[in-house]
């Protein structure tokens, strides 16, 4: 397969997406937003199930590479970065229209092995970022020994949906639960001997 | 109105979300879950948004019943069986299909203003519950007087949100999400004074 073609077509999979959500994407719209045709883009992709598992991969990808680049001097810093990354909105984020179309592509998650597979991977790299900083922390002395890694990911990453799909459906704002997320890691997890008293 | 039809209707609507899913939900399907014709469906609501709509009411009321049903003796008691309820899965709740179906109603939200409506009324009698019980806890002492009510609430309620939408659309248990956030209260919550020392 051509690499280039293949990846114009799922950033054109991307941009339809974010226009017209996933319920009523066609190939049309995938077409439009490129310069092949219909039957180009069967030509890679033989149907639109195999074209949306090959474009949710593409996806991971970015959001995988995304989630490494974010750093921090220390792992305290660098979770609080990460955070902060994640449950930015507007201005701040270019992930409102994607956020959109994810929620919706969530929905067909418990009817379509192929979609579940593919969202159990973004997930999965997300706590298992989380958990290695906290690890990280655990180890340098920044966060506190009593702090569970494996539950506390899970516990973040299970907030971080969370605040996804309610800013995403109902319009709430994420800034509260980031800042009641930042005091959460300053108090819960913060070793005390590390602490900066007020 | 028939009140005992309309609520006969709202009951075989809740029947046939569970098995069919939101998406291929028809007036053919929930006539099948009663006596009722599509007819007679018709004639007390006038469109299936108007009965979805009403549909959504009803649920709130007794999402709504629920919550204030759950107690506990004290603040800290309340607040754990309220987590405990709402974080239960399998064969200790009874809500499976329909968190499945709510997970592809809320997906409808961002292009439904009824629907996003109707849905932020059921975070927001959530999150006032939650407020409500950790205030009454910092009120007599049992949660620690540092704890932002509003802050927390909302906390709460995109992790409980998230781990709904997680468990729904790639499987994963609300166990550990149900244990972390009983360990949250327990330690960031309750205040020092009323800890019991393991």
């Amino acid at each position: 397969m051509d690499d280039d073609a293949a990846n114009e077509i799922l950033c054109a999979t991307h941009r339809a997406l974010c226009t017209h959500g996933y319920a009523d994407l066609t190939l049309k719209h995938i077409a439009a937003e490129t310069d092949k045709s219909k039957a180009a883009i069967h030509y890679y992709y033989d149907s639109k199930a195999a074209l949306f598992t090959a474009f949710l991969g593409h996806l991971y990808e970015q959001y995988a590479d995304r989630i490494e680049s974010i750093s921090g001097d220390r792992p305290r810093e660098h979770l609080q970065s990460l955070l902060d990354e994640l449950l930015a909105t507007g201005d701040e984020s270019p992930d409102e229209g994607i956020r959109t179309a994810m929620v919706e592509v969530r929905a067909q998650a418990p009817y379509d092995d192929a979609i579940r597979t593919q969202l159990t991977r973004f997930d999965e790299v997300l706590a298992e970022e989380i958990r290695t900083i906290l690890q990280d922390g655990i180890d340098d002395g920044s966060f506190d020994e009593s702090v569970d890694p494996e539950l506390t990911a899970e516990f973040l990453t299970a907030t971080i949906s969370g605040a996804h799909t309610r800013h995403v459906a109902v319009g709430y704002s994420m800034d509260r639960v980031r800042d009641a997320t930042r005091q959460y890691v300053e108090t819960r997890l913060v070793a005390e001997t590390t602490k900066v008293t007020p």
